[in-house]
């Protein structure tokens, strides 16, 4: 049974006993509304040896890592991070040094990013195993779901694809070369849009959002599941970074199947209606916007449910070898 | 270094960035002001092996007991639990079927319980971790803190201690008599005291509260930490269940040191304001107590920080031979 299905099972008669719940289960947060501002919550997990290796961390590099991995739910329904809780278990050898540089990474980066540590738990385990629940807060109803794509709805996405991964890929290659270190880097130092996401959420355009934690194909497709819809996807489209197709020829993989099937991105993926194109473009040429990374059109969300591709330059489907990361349990 | 030691490290430079904030760190829950009510945030994380045997349980009851275990830091600022999101870190052999029994025990109680969960991660690993984080509700400004008793101010608990140890206790000796099964069930299904706490934050009589999870003791420690207080507690006050000492007995077990320290039993431990105790006492005789169980005095505050005692019949101090559950890591 993976993640996905079990999560399915969970959620199938969870009924909410308040009207103050907006969104429930199912979306990257839950929506709890309130007079002044909507509270979204999110809560992640991360697994030493399932979502991560130590030996590719440093421990403050590892916690801003969870940060930024954490607060992506929140930017990607367009709020701001608040507040956070921390649970921390501890194999016995970990010590309590390295435990304390998780921290000060993890701090350091909350409190760039204005949000405050208020509570959590720490504990002896088998493994290392963080749990961090935040709390971020949007303006009344403005919260963009995953749920509100229509056919017709332009697809676009925040930066570029695919870098996390092959960094990645990079550091299980054991690939010490200048090639490799902006890649790496990305892996190693996501940086959640929280900028973008609540810009995008402000001007009225945007349909539905997501954030690209299990691959572009993985998470496009939660948009059109919640949507109802389908999709296509334009290869030729899709923003790499510079150098990109040349570092992954390097280790053997294939560029296109990075981008469209790499995780830990933490980039957005984002719908905008149909009639709003052009005034979004618009906008995007201005000079005013709050953050320095592309966003670039890859592609339209389509009537068709079971529509569900990735084109290439002459149009015709491609096949996706594999379907972004379904972590299995 | 044991928890309590490294939390305080952890939470020794946590700045706030949000004026909303009431309380941080250090407490059962944090509490973010809103305009119409306060919030309230609690986590806590359960690892087998170290706060429970998966032998003791069922699926369905393992569920149940870490709601409780969760909604009793909600229970004791005062708050109403109303939502929840729970992380559950599942190794391989475990299976779907008791996920989904865990699952159904804890959404059971906490539709019992008008908590709505809201969001949560499922993820591979070699022991189950859960994690819950509750959000719960109170009355602006009228959260019970720990750090508001005062030298003179009464001390009380509600229940009986030391039920849930010995349950334990009889768990591990595996006691198959009748003696054993009161106890046993009050380990291995604690109620949070969710409405004793709530109407004892509406009296305007409370100074302090906390939860008796770590053992009454090491959770009066906190209280009078806290406060900067010391305590005076009369071992021939503490309220036990029937049979309670007849049981210990049996398994060659000190009545006075399991009520002392034992843990698990998640009753309230609070404090009344010295001037306002006549009034209280007169409350708990009226007839519309919105809770079934005992409350029971079983102490004072004192202004020696210093003087921390349990005190016999005739007032010498008793040794006390384990401060209570400080898990180390």
């Amino acid at each position: 049974m993976n993640e996905f299905k079990l999560i399915e099972l969970i959620t199938s008669d969870v009924h909410s006993s308040s009207e103050k719940l907006r969104c429930g289960i199912g979306d990257d947060c839950a929506v709890i509304g309130g007079s002044d501002c909507d509270l979204i919550v999110s809560t992640d997990s991360f697994v030493e040896g399932i979502h991560f290796k130590l030996l590719h961390f440093t421990p403050s590099s590892l916690g801003k890592r969870i940060f930024n991995a954490s607060v992506s739910d929140i930017a990607a329904m367009g709020g701001l991070p608040k507040f956070f809780t921390l649970s921390l278990c501890v194999p016995e050898g970990f010590g309590s040094d390295r435990c304390a540089e998780l921290y000060d990474g993890l701090k350091r980066e909350a409190f760039d990013k204005k949000t405050t540590l208020i509570g959590g738990d720490t504990t002896k385990s088998a493994e290392l195993v963080l749990t961090m629940t935040v709390i971020g807060e949007a303006a009344s109803g403005r919260t963009i779901l995953r749920s509100g794509a229509r056919p017709g709805d332009a697809l676009y996405v925040t930066g570029t694809l695919g870098d996390a991964a092959l960094g990645l890929a990079c550091l299980d290659a054991d690939s010490p070369d200048d090639f490799a270190r902006p890649f790496v880097a990305r892996y190693r130092n996501p940086a959640a849009r929280i900028d973008a996401g609540h810009w995008l959420a402000s001007t009225d355009h945007v349909s539905s959002m997501i954030d690209i934690s299990d691959g572009l194909l993985a998470d496009v497709e939660h948009l059109a599941d919640s949507s109802g819809t389908g999709y296509e996807v334009a290869l030729e489209a899709l923003p790499r970074s510079e150098g990109f197709e040349a570092a992954a020829g390097t280790l053997g993989l294939g560029a296109d199947m990075l981008m469209l099937t790499g995780g830990d991105d933490y980039e957005l993926a984002f719908t905008v209606k149909e009639d709003r194109v052009e005034a979004f473009e618009g906008l995007l040429k201005g000079s005013n916007l709050p953050f320095g990374h592309a966003v670039t059109r890859i592609g339209s969300m389509t009537g068709d449910v079971k529509r569900r591709v990735a084109l290439d330059k002459a149009g015709n489907p491609v096949s996706v070898t594999s379907g972004g990361y379904v972590h299995s349990i």
